[in-house]
């Protein structure tokens, strides 16, 4: 264990995908969000200060809910009441492609970002969060955590990812958390955990 | 870190609170059940294979609210549509109390649980997940992991439980994950982490 104390690390941020991802048949599908989905990973993302959590949808009806939701708790009466919400949910960008995420990450950090694919299914390259981190530490690069809705990503979109990342595996074979539990988890791992075993 | 692999450990169980908890200006309140949270918790359960999650409420119409919602998944159409959603909710239990999940326990084990608060905020008491699964360990009693809705567990919560968990701390000063983030991270820290740092 690394302990408590203050975690330091390398420019993370989250993208929740919601289309292209996979519908249970394991077609490509743009699903609907969540409105507790886009909560969750804000106030995360603020908890271990990520810059931002990115939401990726092309539906032009999706993106308007989220600005409306957005507005709502940053100047509507959401901002007076929960001033610690309006503090998380600035942390929320829509953007319609994860093309778009990795532009913009590059322009922030002036470095094109690590992509790192999630999924519940382990793959024969996927690496621990914390082996990530130092990936991401000893090439200077942002790192970009991609989360799928519904199924999970599709193909095109970890085509676009450099690596994956272990899922988390509790004890036993159910491997079925919430996209916000699971990401809570890899975040946090991803910060705390050492990047190799004690001796 | 402890590494993947099987997570062993003592017995977990999971109690949501909604009665009584705090509202935002510290009063007593009962709150109201959100749907997400029973799915979340119960498929955090199924993962790391904690035999229930309870959900104390005393409200009657919110109990009732509640034994629908586990029909429809595990009986109903939602049983045929998501087998895998069915084996986490039938985790779930109803209780008016805390105290009458201290005894369905302590029936089911054989030896009264050690209940662990969880909170937002640090107490000068409260140990790490790790630590506190050293604890039971050492005395063969099972566990309670006590998580509060609203504005977080009534003092009389408190009182009823024997130690208090370390809050999920990120990187900065804000603390207002949503409980269904806060009770992923502790559960996998739970199970995850060792108890002392390494040498």
């Amino acid at each position: 264990m690394s302990g408590s104390g203050t975690l330091r690390g390398p420019v993370l941020y989250l993208a929740l995908v919601h289309a292209p991802v996979r519908n249970r048949r394991g077609e490509e599908i743009a699903a609907a969000v969540t409105n507790l989905d886009l909560h969750d990973l804000a106030r995360l993302a603020c908890t271990y200060d990520l810059p931002a959590c990115y939401v990726v949808t092309p539906l032009e009806d999706q993106q308007e809910l989220i600005h409306r939701l957005i507005h709502h708790w940053l100047y509507g009466i959401g901002s007076r009441l929960h001033p610690d919400r309006e503090r998380a949910l600035r942390r929320l960008r829509v953007r319609a492609a994860l093309q778009e995420v990795v532009s913009d990450v590059e322009r922030e950090c002036g470095r094109a970002p690590f992509l790192w694919a999630t999924s519940a299914r382990r793959s024969g390259t996927d690496v621990e969060p914390a082996e990530a981190r130092l990936i991401l530490e000893t090439t200077s690069r942002p790192g970009v955590m991609v989360l799928g809705t519904g199924w999970g990503l599709a193909e095109r979109v970890w085509r676009l990812c450099h690596g994956t990342l272990r899922p988390v595996e509790g004890r036993g074979d159910y491997n079925h958390l919430s996209v916000r539990c699971a990401a809570a988890i890899l975040v946090d791992r991803f910060f705390r955990e050492s990047a190799s075993p004690p001796l």
